[in-house]
């Protein structure tokens, strides 16, 4: 299933799912639905067989006439792995980044979440804004101490992020959180698309494009750290819960790795890509 | 004003208001009381005037009554600035640590939260857990672009917190988030302390003990770069929220700085104590 927010006109977000090109609500599928994403994914166990055999002909309105929302109205966490695929690594080493041994992890901050088809801000303070498609995991029942054995099945579903990066804010420190964090700055959908149906997450074609330019063509397989393993590591540290977003990491092709650089600039459009999940496409605004 | 949430034996937690020595809920004092922390600081223009003119006189409960909970049972953001108090950049220099030109931010998530008395977690996979007693501004004014001279009218109060860092995973990586984010590493309270009970929060003595020894002894005054200073950068980057948790710095004294190191171990009880907002003080457990 494809678990979306969304909105017609003015009427309020709602919660559904998103059935060939059709929106439905969850409201329309079930009595007592949530309204709230990460109670629906808490609760998924349960909702889940409700909605499978739920009748939905002739329910929902055609995609075409709601706005997709962010996934998500709220995350307590989103995390991200840095110098994950390898290609990206070999165009960071002029920076002094070489293949890690050990998992390198920053967060955004949940200010950062954006619609899928929402614009990205370019910020006045920042003139280095820069795309990182990534394949999200969005955890579904939380947890601590989750072996990379043990990790699907605390996974929802997974969907198309783009880290979104201030190069400047990242690299003026040794920390790179501020650069990550800026409103905006973490697009992620259209859908949620859960695991079931995704299938092997490590074996799924990523691309971005920027106006319609190829920038970054590659394929999960080639994660340094798999999924299950980045599951392993942060909840050695950290008590997962449902709704919780991790950016899995970028492959090769981001504009800061160009020479000379090719940062983002109010009217581009960042189109990331990733089999099985679809795709997102933001337009980038100057900030008012 | 001192904003708390308490529970008494069983019952549920509530929001309340901490009075000479009683604890006394908001629900006794005003109809319509919320009862979300980040809902009242949201609100709390309108229910300060309610709240200051509400009869308390027997009402609450005598604070050796109840147990004082974390003044926030949710955040949005948990943001921490490092090396910023001169003592402390100086002792940390032997890990190539100088003082910045630059604020370092790096984030705490929330699943760190913890009450004032709660244990703080020593966990399995860390033997170097360190005390990071520090001054707590909490937002009450949500906004963007917030310049230094605004900055008051944006904090909703202050509390005690104590970062807790787990030393080996802060320094495994480059980026410290990981180390900064265990589950319990970051108690706050005992209440949150209204700006204008709070006074100059910048002419403040600092402290924290270890099993009763004064290993942290300093002023807020020392500040490298202080609280205003910290919100006009912050909000560059990110919308602030009412109820977002900023960690402004801790002074020297900390348990890696010490020759060997002194690090936390189970059983260990460690008091952070600030000027006019209390102290709180939390015992190390061993990770079951």
């Amino acid at each position: 299933m494809r678990l979306i927010r969304f909105c017609k006109g003015d009427a309020p977000a709602q919660l559904g799912l998103l059935m060939a090109d059709r929106a439905v609500a969850l409201s329309e599928l079930i009595a007592e639905a949530p309204t709230d994403a990460r109670d629906a994914i808490a609760r998924w166990s349960e909702l889940a067989p409700q909605l499978e055999s739920a009748e939905a002909e002739g329910k929902g309105v055609p995609l075409a006439h709601v706005r997709l929302l962010c996934p998500l109205d709220a995350t307590e966490k989103m995390m991200a792995i840095g110098l994950n695929y390898a290609d990206h690594i070999a165009e960071m080493s002029g920076s002094g980044m070489t293949t890690p041994t050990e998992q390198i992890w920053f967060s955004k901050q949940a200010n950062a979440l954006s619609g899928p088809f929402d614009p990205i801000e370019a910020p006045r303070s920042s003139d280095a804004v820069d795309y990182e498609v990534e394949l999200v995991a969005i955890i579904g029942k939380g947890g601590r101490h989750i072996t990379a054995a043990e990790a699907p099945a605390h996974v929802f579903g997974f969907c198309v992020g783009n880290d979104v990066s201030a190069r400047d804010w990242q690299m003026k420190t040794p920390q790179w959180v501020l650069g990550k964090s800026f409103d905006t700055h973490g697009p992620i959908g259209p859908a949620i698309v859960t695991l079931d149906e995704v299938g092997d997450p490590h074996a799924l074609d990523i691309k971005c494009f920027v106006n319609g330019d190829l920038r970054q063509d590659s394929n999960t397989r080639h994660l340094v750290f798999n999924v299950w393993a980045q599951i392993e590591e942060l909840s050695k540290v950290m008590t997962l819960k449902p709704g919780d977003v991790i950016f899995t990491g970028t492959p090769g092709g981001v504009g800061m790795a160009s020479k000379p650089p090719r940062y983002l600039k109010p009217g581009d459009v960042v189109r990331c890509e990733i089999d099985e999940l679809g795709a997102i496409e933001n337009t980038v605004l100057a900030e008012g």
